[in-house]
């Protein structure tokens, strides 16, 4: 065994976070090396959906299973499930995701933000309208779009717009200081953008947030377009729908719409009831989270379990939402992957398991970790919270645009058992034979367990784990050259290649050496790749972007005394040690 | 050390295709102990679809984790990727998966088969058209049923049913024997059900074997309406549509639709044009089958990896088919997991990568089986196979009710890269710089790899692992009495617990006792649970029945001299080693 090689002084090392355009700078090597590609890249992509390649794959996996290990595998009273993405649609019903189908969606007309009419800013009849911009140019910009648009000059106080007042909702236009009788080139809608406070909005259309389909082997479409031909071909729509549904025309969305109909003559509206009519009873949705099917599983988990409060179930897997932003990489997609757990613990007991839970979850994402102070806990004010829920804390992590959230830990009663006790009519409770119900003081208790959910981002988790390992380095050669090294030091682990066996030469019998160390590597359980491919530096440079914590070289004096370099991917550092025992020593530092 | 206990006599041991009943009860055994729930269940359950509950999710993961390992980990030459579920809707026209949108379904009016038009039998004009019943006492009941409904008395002959006889396609009604004129009480439709024959069918209907879902933020069925309203509200609806759409009607379904109309004045159809032509743009599908990822991100991966010919991209996960037929459990369900590999290999070494590819794959099944005469392969007819395919097989299983598929091997040829390159317009090509290409003489070879495509059903495998398993054992007891006991001889690689770890009692230290085993088994990388429920004897037979190959007993013995005892599962003998010694056996046990 030989002493480690000189290591070459690194000159300047910067994280992620110090790094100009790291965003940029990480898509890039993620398409490169195969982490992370554009979803349908070929057919000029799919907004804001991902594929992940050869690396990313198993760098996804790694976090996944650690996960696994952590909070089912090695837990006595943690178990798992795998439930179906698609549900029934009664699941969506209870737990308020399907709430009003939809929510309204506006588009600014002149900043072009898009935002949810229910929630934007409405201000009271008479009051100033000031429209902040971000700048003057911006200010200017936009005072001459309104100008064109809309036929309103406003004045221009530095970056703010003035000179509009709102009228009472019902009415149509604007106020112009100094004018009498509103400006009707644009309706008011009783309400401003969020950001920017602009009123000249767009009407509102549905969105959705969670993807829906049909079930059923037939499209209901045939049947929606043969129904709108009948109720059509007449004169009178009203009169149709109702020849047409018959009862079912007496309540539910139809008898809602048939009522408006009959003041406003809406066909749009009334057309829209009967697609809803036609196509809803085989509608269904792609789950926009993995949560609830522990809630629908429960009592099926707990009679064939065995199991008793405190327990949790836990479930790992895909889920999708229609979201209105794009942004950030792999931050935010339609298509994405949750670590969610359910603890069931005794009503009252909640505050030590929200404890316990934060703990154990945030000592988690610090163990794989290079940068624990860039994890962080916030605490949601009351107002941020859900009515039914106790308290909640998001674990955040310092992204490159801010802090943001990585995994979300909520007290939530006991309110998504009694949803769907209500909804399915079936008793979600555990009964407790051994212990008094407090409320009595006889035995049995039963009880809906309260829950602890600590609700973490698989996809998140892996573009934290790429930001927090991405380093540059600055190095000087042996002939003291300056040379940068972009170096991924992920834990472990995580590392999608645990070892490199690389011969330096493609002949003379280093292959099939490389590949004897291989085989001792796998029968150990290490993920090890082969690789001949280019020059000896160029393969360490490769290995040191994606992540591969070890590299072992195969020489010729390999094939003499039965030695090999290991080189370890964040000193660079060599040492040259037996084979076995460089299969040894790789074994043990993955942990 | 001891030796191991005396083992019980097995008077009689049966295999589940042995066992009357079998699915009956596999089906109460995987709810009773948690490996799989009916999807949804307190909701009156979703049809066809399930959730794979603490033991069931275990098991899954095994088997997919063992394919990933066998399929990627260990070869040099294969890597992994993971792509979203939802892809651009050009890779299934260009898959033809979304060839004309939907088939062709028909139902049969008295068996209430359900069948696709397009393959269903079609009698020439003249041509008899005998039904043939299940049995006697059927063809009556549909006689009587037939009789009653349509108004035609037919003949009994056993159990067929006869005196129809098809007409020319474009008439209308049937010819029944001895009489001149058309029976017009029913459509004649050109074609009988293929099972039974009978003509008496209902309209057809669309037939979707993607899920549909919608792209974007906002609910295109708001579109639709308001264009509906519109459109409807004249009384000339091809005018309506093209002042609406302009130049958007003079082509694609529009058109097509526009010109029946003029002859036929179809609304339906017109209409349903139009819920194409305005909710098309944002269509998209679930995939109904991994594969097709492999091709879109063939050039990304061969860019990143640097792999070249022979080399394989392996994916597993879930994939979504609207089935028609719900059958046997999970061996059919709306969604479903798959493992596929496609191997990209230079054109004319097809044959040899396909028997390669067939011996790798059957052994891998075999690897895991009790009864591997129980697989076999089933070479496709040229009838059976895609117009593009070289040659198929089918690795089937001999499930309770016959042999059936659980793999498909296809040699799919250049078809799936080439049909990609037509609609992408992307170059999807391997360059071999060191080869001449075999039509010029001169080098580079450029070439679309041929491909070999092992697909295997995951969720199957899990079925037929659990059949495979499945055991029901007569043995007498010390006291000669029989028993019966139920047993999985899941591969220990396969058990969702390796070990269980059982104090004897729940008290005296034995718990603390058992805590340190697992403690050593979980760090040996052994999936060990603590259990201490019921008597000893109950839980062995828990064990028994949910596959879990060693339990290590701890009792006061153990506290004295650290022994414990290791029971095997399929022999049921027991053996008492130190604690140590079980670890490494366990260990070793697993491979």
């Amino acid at each position: 065994m030989t002493e480690p090689a000189a290591v070459p002084a690194v000159a300047a090392s910067r994280h992620s976070l110090q790094v100009p355009d790291v965003m940029k700078k990480l898509v890039a090597l993620c398409k490169t090396r195969g982490f992370v590609f554009q979803s349908s890249e070929i057919y000029g992509g799919l907004k804001s959906a991902y594929d992940y390649g050869p690396l990313g794959v198993e760098l996804k996996r790694n976090l996944m299973d650690e996960w696994w290990r952590d909070t089912v595998t090695k837990r006595e009273n943690v178990v798992g499930i795998d439930a179906s993405i698609i549900m029934h649609p009664d699941v969506w019903r209870a737990s308020g995701h399907a709430a009003g189908f939809a929510d309204p969606l506006v588009d600014c007309k002149i900043s072009k933000e898009r935002f949810r009419a229910d929630k934007a800013p409405r201000p009271n009849p008479g009051d100033e309208l000031p429209m902040t911009c971000p700048d003057k140019g911006v200010a200017k910009t936009w005072a001459e779009l309104i100008e064109t648009q809309f036929g309103v000059a406003l004045e221009r106080d530095g970056n703010v717009l003035r000179g509009l007042k709102a009228i009472s909702a019902s009415d149509f236009g604007f106020f112009v200081k100094g004018q009498d009788a509103p400006v009707k080139t644009w309706p008011w809608r009783g309400y401003v953008a969020p950001t920017f406070g602009c009123p000249f909005v767009s009407e509102e259309k549905q969105f959705n947030l969670m993807f829906r389909t049909s079930l059923g082997a037939v499209d209901p479409m045939g049947d929606l377009s043969a129904d709108l031909a009948t109720l059509t071909a007449s004169g009178d729509l009203a009169q149709a729908v109702r020849a047409r549904y018959g009862k079912a025309a007496d309540d539910g969305v139809l008898a809602k719409a048939l009522s408006g109909f009959a003041v406003d003559g809406d066909r749009a509206r009334l057309l829209r009831a009967v697609i809803e009519h036609v196509t809803g009873p085989a509608m269904a949705y792609l789950r926009p989270e993995t949560a609830q099917a522990m809630f629908v599983q429960f009592k099926n988990v707990l009679d064939s379990s065995g199991l008793k409060p405190p327990f949790g179930i836990a479930q790992r897997g895909k889920s999708f939402r229609n979201e209105i932003t794009v942004e950030h990489f792999i931050f935010r997609s339609i298509e994405f992957e949750q670590m969610e757990m359910e603890f069931f613990c005794e009503p009252g007991t909640q505050k030590e398991w929200m404890s316990y839970w934060k703990g154990e979850r945030m000592g988690w994402w610090h163990h794989y970790a290079n940068y624990p102070a860039n994890f962080r806990f916030r605490q949601h004010a009351p107002d941020e919270m859900a009515f039914y829920a106790d308290d909640c804390y998001d674990v955040e992590y310092m992204y490159p645009w801010g802090w943001g959230e990585l995994e979300g830990i909520a007290s939530r009663t006991d309110y998504d058992l009694s949803q769907h006790e209500k909804h399915s009519g079936q008793t979600l409770q555990y009964v407790d034979q051994d212990k008094p119900d407090p409320a009595t003081g006889k035995k049995p208790w039963k009880y809906k367990p309260f829950v602890i959910e600590p609700a973490a981002g698989a996809t998140r988790g892996v573009l934290v784990y790429l930001l927090d390992a991405y380093h540059e380095e600055d190095r000087r050669t042996a002939t003291g050259e300056l040379e940068t090294r972009t170096v991924l030091k992920l834990h472990p682990r995580l590392a999608p290649i645990k070892c490199a066996v690389l011969p330096l030469v493609r002949k003379d019998g280093l292959p099939e050496k490389s590949r004897e160390v291989i085989a001792e590597l796998l029968k150990a359980g290490v993920a090890a790749k082969y690789d001949d491919r280019n020059s000896i530096g160029k393969r360490y440079a490769k290995h040191d972007e994606i992540g591969t914590p070890w590299c072992i070289t195969i020489d010729y004096d390999s094939l003499q005394d039965g030695t090999v370099t290991i080189r370890d991917r964040d000193t660079t550092a060599q040492i040259r040690v037996p084979a076995a025992e460089a299969v040894a020593r790789i074994r043990a530092g993955l942990g």
